[in-house]
């Protein structure tokens, strides 16, 4: 059975990501959403919201896991022995973060492969950030989240 | 009458910024410089410090207009009755960059359309970045802003 | 009344042309696309076969012109009394191209300003590239291609 | 059984393409390489040579398949009821050519699905144009070749 | 006497840097070493350990020198008579970023050269920011680093 | 004494390469001009043509010498016993071109050390390609290369 990590903040998790997790689905028999805690950096979620939103949109699926870690992802691959990680690819800039940061982690542990899957043209455009400026203007990010996320909830929880 | 929102944070406007409006007016009949606030980051310069160095910048202009704006460019675009926007690029990060976000707003509102103008090749190292790196470090900016503004008084303006 | 060209190969015309070109019919009066002729490359279709595509794509639509042209755009520009171009980006590698053409447009007629229209992420994977790879190999193009224009006309005639 | 096709002209196979096909066989089950025929762009190496080098390259590796191939990637996947196409990515140019590729497949079959694998960084800068750039001028290649690739015998057969 | 600035943060110094500065000193006579002080944002070393840091790794090579600066790199150069920057690329983003930086201190002092080297493809992924990003979360970046350089003493002096 | 080589097609030699020619200047003691001869592609001048257009050029500055050659830039370093290749960088493409030949050239012979000069902003948009565009259409193209090539009397040639 193979299984991957899928790694990130998701802050929130949006339709890209979901878009990004059902082609992952396909490649691998299981797949474990890693919430990120970032020690240097406040999220606009909590960890802790963030996991329960995810866990709101992928309730029908299976084979989804989805846990929280700090520190490195290659740690948590270690200890949860999976060696694949996947990582969604949107811009050229995203490519070439994600490439310096597949580079460092394989040279850290080369067992660990990073697979690129790139966003499809519709949700190319979407972004945690985007949405996360939206909402922070009282906009309506509904068209950019899975529909099973109850936003208005997650902001309340926020005051 | 065609009319163009050109939306920044101009901190400070420059030269660069100067030479897009300059092409924006071209092909719009009247272009409003929006000067956002963004309320995670402070600005260098005060919001009403930058709206004044672009109407000094603009003073000698025609259908030039000035406005403070909070929240997001498509609900000023919305309450202006205004449905194009205009941002220039310099690199392709920003084009990368100013391309989600177009594509985003023509989600949120499908009447909104971004019209891109590249900047002028000799302006195209100036960024407000640039230059507030040169302030900030006692250096001499002038060269890269409207000789319009003088600089001096709004950094006195900060102490 | 702003006029502005749109200058290309369309060979041929996709459905990621049309959506550039109903932007840039918001934004001017008039669009004249310019179909452009190559003398050190054949073109998949002819220059003939490329204007009437054109042309069965845009029957319907007002405010539009369809030229041949050879030589250089800006001469074209002169020659037409019109000082904007009017070019679609899709990608990073478009639009380094396409600011490279800008520059020296301009710096060989000062008067001409090039204005970039993103492509709707719906499309961005469209050039005139992957249909004719498409079409060479016998594919389906249809969905990439304005519904009126009748490829397959098109297709015999080449042979 | 996962099976994924990995496509391309190998003109010649690299080591930059052997470590791709090492990443991809840890992910999928089987490989099944595919060698192009570009009816517009005679190949520097004949089809079969293609084939054969890659057959010597890859003789003690179990899983991989390889086949030649004309037409469109997607109807060999139809026809070897694949629905995975294998990438490799060296640069930012590559990422942008691949993900409009990608995209147009998933658009004629949206049962494909495009994966990603980043080329490691010791082999970045190993493609084929460099290999062939430095055959034709006499140059040794060995080392920017698997070594069971006995090239000369290739290069001999060309004449 | 060709005297050249390699100016950076160096927060830390790594085998990327390593690798930059002996290629600068196969074409200057002497590198100058200039670790910036960022008077926004606080460094994850203090300036002192980063100095001291670059001092281990060079002390056995000859015609380097390592500086402290707080303010703009022009005025360095032009306080130690240098005419010469030099700066390390590894990405299309660093490109971007230090051609902008290039041009706008070319501008400030029309004598000032800036001088790019490509990094080596075996240290392309190394930057300070993956270091930094491995020592935060405890991990093992010695294989990043100059083998001079005791990172464990470092990290003690943070506390 | 540092000896660079500066190789290239110039076809033909523009202001943008003489830019860069002067910056080398100012890094190394002699700059050798090499005009390479592509056996696959025919230039638009002559290769004789190209280096007589280059010592017109370059017919007042000491320390430049033109030379033409066939086959694998290395191999003319070794010959004329130079370590050291410039380089000049418009765009992220042409950077992302030059460091994989940079790297392949350094895998070859790891003696060899590309150093890159970036544009001036001024010449930025100035390739040979545009040139010879616009020399193909008739249009005037002397804004865009050096005074002294007279290059009616090099288009006179060509027929």
């Amino acid at each position: 059975m193979k299984t991957a990590i899928f790694p990130g903040s998701f802050d929130p998790f949006t339709l890209g990501h979901l878009d990004v997790l059902n082609s992952a689905l396909l490649v691998f028999d299981k797949v474990i959403i890693a919430v990120g805690y970032n020690s240097t950096k406040n999220g606009f979620f909590s960890q802790q919201a963030r996991v329960e939103m995810i866990k709101d949109a992928t309730a029908d699926m299976e084979n989804v896991e989805v846990v929280c870690y700090n520190g490195m992802t290659i740690d948590l691959c270690r200890k949860m022995k999976v060696n694949f990680i996947i990582r969604g690819l949107r811009t050229t800039t995203d490519f070439e973060l994600e490439s310096v940061i597949a580079q460092a982690n394989k040279q850290m542990n080369e067992k660990i492969l990073t697979v690129f899957i790139p966003a499809s043209s519709e949700y190319s455009f979407i972004s945690s950030t985007v949405v996360r400026d939206v909402l922070v203007n009282g906009g309506n990010a509904k068209k950019f989240l899975p529909k099973e996320i109850d936003i208005d909830k997650y902001l309340k929880e926020r005051e």
